[in-house]
């Protein structure tokens, strides 16, 4: 008898961004006609890079020929792109990461989804709230919580409220966990962690031989020059921290494909027998078995980011978003919404009128302007009261959109 | 304190390929000049087809353009590649399988590997014996077994010898288990299953509300037209069985990453309070949650697999790797080898001579010869005594092998 995994069946309803599409689907039905523009889900719109698409062309050229065809790459990634990823995203920046500690995925969602793998069922885990969806799924998944409550929070999981008092960035708990997810520039409120408050949580990890999941997607939207774009520019955090980066939104791969892990050689997490277990070969061990390394042209693709060139068009394509966080920014903030975030990241966060659920708010929106956005509450309870505005999306539509929220909504 | 997955630590030794990666390199230094030739890993060598590497170059062409660029696609996988496999795997075989029962994939490993996920962690599992290795190790991890035993068995799991005696075709055990991993043509032994006994295990699924989970990475290799190339052409199997199909073997993507899963809507296992729960809707919320979808120019490509001229360069590839698999059991069968499999199956099966282990004859045989095969005992107890040769190389490369093994080992 083929029983299942009955810890699925403790997840609340679907997955947030499924359930986006399903209501803009439904109400795109109903009104055909309607010019919906989406600044919902955080996809990325521009055209891929020329640099990116030149180097993925040549790759598969190169798998046309006898000599250049390349099968099964190694399951961490090639060295060429490990070695890129070190130089500059990491030794540029004085920060020490070695390549044979970085390993190649085809995706953030994956990494951060697939890391819980490696550690005890009964690890107790805390999470921001609001958060990325994902963290707090796959860990129920995996049987580390109870059935949601009704503000549908799971009983086991440690909630780390982020506030308007706390700048939307968490205190460490008062009580011992044992893995940690952070995520700056922070999806979904755009909010950074400054030297300090990284510093604190890095201390508090030693304290508690915690391990902080740190999920640095958004980094290249960091403009302030004192905000750390990496946990292990904190002293101490390679014997803490794991560190997740993605092309996603650095350089437009959403729909290529191309993410990576910093897992670093001093990590270590506790046995059954209380001895210490090297966390970088559990890790190797989780992708060599079940991973089989990412589509080589798409990894191509991904070093040619690193080449003047690429830096050249990426960097413009992240300035791009920038200007429309700020264009958001400014035309809510006009209109006397409170706005959050947009500075240093991708997504903007923003109170809802006095009394309106962010659900209702989703709701009112799509009716009124046809405008997705992303209801706070979609992202834990603390996002109740809030939504999110991705500012990846064309000028034009960010223009338009501004514009149709602020004549259809009373902030 | 951050517990690690204790059962990650039962694991024995590395996985394999990377082993033999390891004594190839080990050996590679000690003798740099030696020009190792390569049947072990089963790689692809051909160059991408022509076709398909037309279709990635005008995707990456449409990456570059406003209306053409492509973010986030299904985690499912694009309908137009779910319609081909639906269509020309399928359909044209006369095997009803619809496009929202197709999965695409990054990879069978990451499939046969995350299936378990869904499942109880109590759920007893059966491998065949020799046994492609992640099937075994995942099952590990996730905790369903205890630490190996002397034969590297790992207690707790149910083999299923595959012997000369059956064929290489395990019966149904008299047991009940949960899951049973099926995979044929068969890696690693070449061997396939007729009607019969693909019969015989439906039976047993249905009896023991079993679940099958049928490999068939390997089906475009079969030549004899009694043969099943799908689960899904025996009657009843849409109620008890998950198939896992790849374009690595069957259209050279070891390097460029596709692959997918048909879960059928029938296809139920039980819950706690012993409902039936819809394995199509938790396999939906496992892949919408850690996964993100395949590049889309990985699945223009897959697609452009099934474009007539596809289909010509592909099936001219799989008749090449099938005239090497041929050359190998002839040459090898002439010096008094007992040679199994390689005749609709990428894989030659064959015994070690009398009284060397197969680690030993893998030994030797680079030693002597500078060839790189697979030894049995890799796979299982049951592979003990026996080497696999993959036909996955260049005609000259192969021809070359036989003739060293010839004259390095008496049989």
């Amino acid at each position: 008898m083929a029983r299942v995994n009955d810890h699925y069946l403790k997840l609340a309803a679907g997955y947030l961004f499924p359930e986006i599409s399903r209501r803009v689907r439904a109400f795109q039905e109903k009104r055909p006609e309607a010019k919906i523009i989406r600044l919902g889900i955080g996809d990325v719109v521009l055209p891929l890079a020329e640099s990116v698409r030149s180097a993925m062309h040549r790759a598969i050229d190169e798998m046309g020929t006898i000599d250049g065809f390349r099968g099964y790459g190694p399951e961490q990634g090639y060295e060429f792109l490990r070695e890129a990823v070190a130089r500059h995203d990491f030794a540029a920046h004085g920060v020490d990461v070695s390549p044979d500690e970085i390993f190649i995925s085809d995706g953030s969602k994956c990494d951060s989804g697939n890391m819980q793998e490696i550690f005890a069922s009964e690890a107790r885990v805390a999470v921001p709230d609001p958060v990325y969806p994902v963290y707090v799924d796959t860990n129920v998944m995996a049987g580390r919580s109870g059935r949601p409550d009704a503000d549908g929070r799971y009983p086991g999981i440690v909630y780390l409220p982020c506030t308007e008092a706390n700048g939307f960035c968490p205190q460490p708990p008062a009580t011992a966990v044992d893995l940690v997810y952070l995520c700056f520039p922070n999806n979904p409120t755009g909010a950074v962690a400054d030297r300090g408050s990284l510093n604190e949580w890095v201390r508090y990890a030693q304290q508690h031989r915690a391990i902080l999941l740190f999920d640095a997607a958004y980094e290249a939207y960091i403009t302030d020059p004192s905000i750390p774009h990496s946990i292990f520019e904190i002293a101490g955090a390679r014997e803490v921290a794991i560190e997740f980066r993605s092309f996603s939104k650095s350089a437009g791969f959403t729909g290529t494909r191309c993410a990576y892990v910093v897992v670093p050689k001093e990590l270590r997490g506790t046995g059954a027998d209380g001895g210490a277990v090297d966390i970088r070969a559990l890790w190797t061990r989780r992708q060599t078995t079940k991973f089989n390394g990412v589509s080589y042209p798409v990894q191509a693709g991904a070093a040619a980011v690193y080449s003047e060139r690429g830096r050249a068009e990426t960097g413009e394509q992240i300035r791009y978003y920038l200007a429309n966080a700020s264009l958001i920014r400014q035309g809510l903030q006009a209109v006397g919404a409170r706005v959050f975030g947009g500075e240093n990241a991708p997504y903007v966060w923003v109170q809802t009128p006095p009394g309106v659920g962010s659900w209702d708010f989703f709701d009112q929106l799509l009716e009124r302007a046809q405008v997705v956005i992303t209801p706070g509450a979609g992202f834990g309870s603390c996002g109740e009261g809030y939504f999110r505005v991705s500012a990846f999306g064309r000028r034009e539509q960010v223009e338009e959109a501004i514009a149709r929220i602020r004549s259809a909504v009373q902030f």
